[in-house]
């Protein structure tokens, strides 16, 4: 069986590729520590060829469509965002084309554009009237998990794609109409890393403490702001109510929980929840304390993201 | 004129003394880049002789009282917490005498304890049924502070105590019944310094932008989390929404605002404000979106605590 697809998803701090058969199937699979920051500027080609380029010599004229931060200013070539509401066409529909690519197979490889949108910030004579809000990658996985689940034509789905930047994207008859970013992952590691916090916390990873966790979650939901909550990451230590190798799945709870706090979900909604496999797992335990349900898709979506744009093109 | 104490204000990233007259004026007054941070276990004793020794000799058996985080585990001898609801006079009563201090003379220093409360938390039956939280030096800003704008026996008062870890003081009949801690100042600076933020502001200080650091409390006001809001930095940077000089501003904004929109206030409650010149000024600003206005005591608080408590030792 030949290859029909080389899919890639390129982001801040990885770089993965697939060989996709026509119908989707994963052929082969490879993930390298090559994300977009550690690629100068025009080395973009060069990383390519190093990682897939053996792929393509077996695959003359193989195409490649890539997701993910590649895309950003700082990445290969920037892709324009396509504004929300968008459907599966107007992101097969706008690829960014790299116009000479490895090899000098000029339009075999595209990058999928990101998204932006646009939510109520100030009054309307404000300088600040909405704020943007933009994503690059999430989107792909967000179509590949509305044809893994069959969603296509869902009225009302919330996708929660939890990470760096959780992604939280409304989508509405098959298309996203919006989304909102939550700098979730990233505050995670700044308190557990560089805040007074992380002179109380154990140095070393601690294992999972799942019911500690959901004390975390609770305290959260419940509380106002991470600001104030995440003092008791220190307090609980000094009054010694935690031991030492709870604190961490603790504040887990605690930035997780705020996250959930600031949604206005009820308890009838659907989550589609696209995460690996350690979120996975945190994110189920949160929603449940809120009393949502939710489906997960698997790892492969971006993979059949990217599958349906290249059948679009060679239907 | 003799003085009647050195007052010592021992904190986490700085050591300030002060010779006060027994009626409070302050006589000399000194400062070092010497927080507990900078002394070895069993080094205070030197570094407080480095620092005041020469007042000492100056003034023999001259009495020395000092507040903050120096009566932590950490600093020079543990004062142990005061639980709350605490007045006046129990912290005066609860001083924790150093046994043999510089020059032998024993009995001569004591440190003032910090205090300890405890809010609701999870369930009654739950390990988290409280919450803990503590304060070392803003006991006795707060004690100052009440003297010095004759509050000693107002009815409620919230007092605001901005910076690393901002501290919420509610004081009825001039005894503090609780307090919470947000963790402001240190949130600012990790985001600032630490996350991908700092990617996209300047590297330097930005000179402050009022309008702007406004229209960021207004978002962060009306926003749910600090979480979401933050990302907006990036995206009105990536947009040329913002000029880069102001994000800085935005930034701080949008901490301060997260910290206000936590608090339940009315608009009619009294807010006394305990803070340096700069955060007077911006949380002035913040307050008054609010609705709040506020009262500020002056910098000298410290001093005029401990004033009051050296008054109760020697009447």
């Amino acid at each position: 069986m030949k290859p029909a697809l080389l899919a890639v998803d390129w982001g801040t701090s990885s770089l993965r590729g697939a060989l996709l058969a026509a119908d989707g199937v994963v052929m082969e699979e490879r993930a390298f520590p090559r994300g977009i920051l550690t690629v100068p500027p025009h080395g973009f080609a060069d990383v390519f060829e190093q990682c897939f380029g053996d792929w393509r010599t077996a695959n003359p004229g193989l195409l490649c469509l890539m997701s993910g931060m590649v895309g950003s200013r700082q990445g290969w070539q920037e892709a324009p965002y396509c504004p929300c509401p968008a459907g599966f066409a107007d992101i097969a529909g706008q690829l960014s084309w790299i116009a000479s690519g490895p090899g000098s197979e000029a339009g075999r490889i595209a990058i999928v554009p990101g998204l932006s949108c646009a939510r109520k910030g100030l009054e309307a004579d404000s300088a600040l009237a909405s704020l943007p809000d933009v994503m690059r990658g999430e989107e792909t996985q967000v179509f590949g998990a509305l044809q893994t689940l069959q969603l296509q034509d869902a009225q009302d789905v919330v996708m929660l794609l939890p990470g760096t930047h959780s992604k939280w994207v409304q989508v509405k008859d098959g298309g996203i109409t919006s989304f909102t970013t939550f700098m979730t992952g990233e505050c995670y590691a700044l308190l557990r890393q560089h805040s007074i916090l992380a002179r109380t916390l154990p140095t070393g990873d601690s294992p999972f403490d799942e019911a500690v966790f959901v004390q975390g979650v609770q305290i959260a939901v419940r509380g106002t702001s991470l600001l104030q909550t995440a003092f008791s990451v220190r307090t609980l230590a000094l009054f010694e109510r935690l031991p030492a190798e709870a604190l961490e799945s603790y504040l887990s709870g605690l930035v997780i929980g705020e996250e959930l706090r600031a949604q206005s979900l009820n308890a009838n909604q659907r989550v589609v929840l696209i995460a690996n496999t350690a979120l996975t797992q945190r994110y189920q335990l949160a929603l449940a304390q809120c009393g949502i349900a939710c489906d997960s898709p698997g790892a492969q979506v971006t993979w059949t993201g990217l599958s349906a744009i290249a059948q679009t093109l060679c239907p």
